[in-house]
């Protein structure tokens, strides 16, 4: 497929994401706006490169016709919260909204995967306007605290490093990480409750 | 009504702007990718500052409770074109797309106002999701060749320098210009026609 | 020469770019936050593409080895004003910054160039840094009023659809064009006198 | 002092850290470009607002006269890395430049923080261009890993709503926390050799 013909399957996809992204940074300016905590910390997109694509698709033996219905991963929205219950309070905005549609999701922090990576992905279904049409495209929503994102980059750049070689001395340090990780956001979930049992308190006493 | 009131009210344009501004440059970005002559040249938006809106509203004797639905430009959005032709092919895009309604339109192409301002403007509906559900807002959609646009700058400083006590030579003056604009614009007009007829006949020699 | 060798030459061209975009457009800002008229009213930049610097290299005969020398566009600012006098500001703004310095300027309004192009050209060096040190680049500033850079718009697509082969009608045309270009800023100018000495006679009231 | 005046002193501020986020994003550009793996992950920036300023001053005593000169941080630069080892090697890079000036250092790595915070700070000077001629200015430089940056975003977010009053019991969670983060770091630090040694052996291989 040459490169021109990638840029017209690729452009409602870009369209897509910078759509997004600006959607979801409005949703930390609305929480700000009204003074109040946003769940969401943190909005990046990216549309899929070429060679990403033709790597999970041979990969994962996709005939290229059925590319944009298989790689549900070709625009991806990562969302960065501060404590893990925030996740779950961003599944359910994104769930109300009528502008997209949750097509699967996936919970790898309730189900860690091996490697020790976690996070909540959506799928969605998401319509933009294109010159020929409404297209309706597939895009990823990736929600994950800051903690599990910093071991998440870290592992994502050893993967880039070692190509899926990954030694086994190397693979336990991250595995042990991931614990630390895990223990990490225990704590600061500890914390958020503190924080909402003081925050209440102060609003009974407040209408008293 | 208290700036955090303000603030409340505007965000959901302020959304609504960010959106069409993304959407309108990414039809840019769409003809060029394909090679073709974009009749979008420039994409600008803008919210009306709260100034602006409360000296509308004043002059136009609007209650402010009525204020989002009888000030219909609190969004804006500006679609710059080369040429006189590209306007029309714009409003038909506009008019075909299925996330946005046109409430209105205003021809001052077709109708210069008196004071030479020449434009076509629509009234939009457009859906923005917010925390509380959907909220369908208003946006004014200008659009207006590249020459209509220096005349509307120049006139715009002009205006806001006098503040609507504009001396009669200047207005005179300005006129004339407009002037000077709709001749240029159809000398350029006349000159896409040829361009029109040198590309369809390179064509026709391509298909031979 | 190949793309990974392109990327590092035109590397500090962009950053170069990016750093000037940013501070042309602060002097917009700065007028703005004093509250008076900025004689800036838009500031673009954009790096030659490869293919452009290949067009001009086998064009002007220049060797590869003197590009960074001899083709001194490579990095390009485009600064538009709203007055013909704003020019001459700019010019002078330029001029007493300590972070540039000009090599060469050209006065295409006072001198005209046969096709009708009219803007003030400055030739800078620039200094920015790289991760090897310092690096002293040029850059092309190019400084025009609105209707200038309106001509010059339509020019350039003409230009790049008939590949310097624009038949002799349509160059006419745009001549003609370019002469009411003139009329209009000349028209213009005289209003900017009149704004002047009305904002002059304010002051003197004001301090009476 | 009143807004206008606060606009035209912090005005430069803005625009130096506008100019300094470019130049460190650059920086990640330039390493990417080369293939290279970059010590910068991330960079952003912010200019402190009015009521931070007001309220260091309060705090520390400092007449506003001598603000400019004592409060080090009215324009800020926060760099991320995602390796402890990165940090010495942007702070080399910074020292190395011509376009600014360090001014005064303080390793809160070596030697951290009560608090449990940790991050590496630069005072620099940086000179800007005004319209009233050159302006040096002072800004601070963080340099944090993405794990310190993680502790340092939960501890700034309850220290904002705790308004200097933390409870002791989240004040221990908050240093435990901080522990974890410094052994998640060592871990991190380890894998980084091995990946330094694994690159090492990669290319004496590929030279013999």
């Amino acid at each position: 497929m040459e490169i021109q013909l990638w840029r017209e399957i690729l452009d409602p996809y870009v369209l897509a994401v910078d759509e997004l992204v600006v959607k979801f940074n409005h949703i930390i300016d609305e929480y700000r706006k009204m003074g109040d905590y946003s769940p969401i910390e943190q909005v990046n997109g990216r549309v899929k490169t070429i060679s990403s694509i033709l790597e999970k698709a041979q990969k994962k033996n996709i005939a290229l016709d059925n590319m944009e219905e298989e790689i549900e991963d070709i625009a991806g929205i990562r969302i960065i919260c501060q404590f893990v219950e925030d996740i779950n309070k961003v599944v359910e905005i994104i769930k109300k909204r009528t502008d997209m549609t949750v097509k699967s999701e996936k919970d790898y922090i309730a189900h860690m995967k091996s490697s020790g990576y976690r996070s909540y992905h959506l799928i969605i279904y998401y319509n933009v306007q294109t010159l020929t049409g409404t297209k309706q495209i597939q895009a990823e929503i990736q929600i994950r605290t800051l903690a599990m994102n910093f071991w998440a980059t870290i592992e994502h750049s050893l993967q880039y490093k070692y190509k899926h070689n990954m030694p086994e001395h190397i693979r336990n340090r991250l595995s042990r990480a991931a614990d630390a990780i895990i223990a990490l956001d225990a704590e600061m979930s500890q914390i958020r409750g503190e924080i909402m049992d003081a925050q209440n308190s102060f609003k009974i006493k407040a209408n008293t």
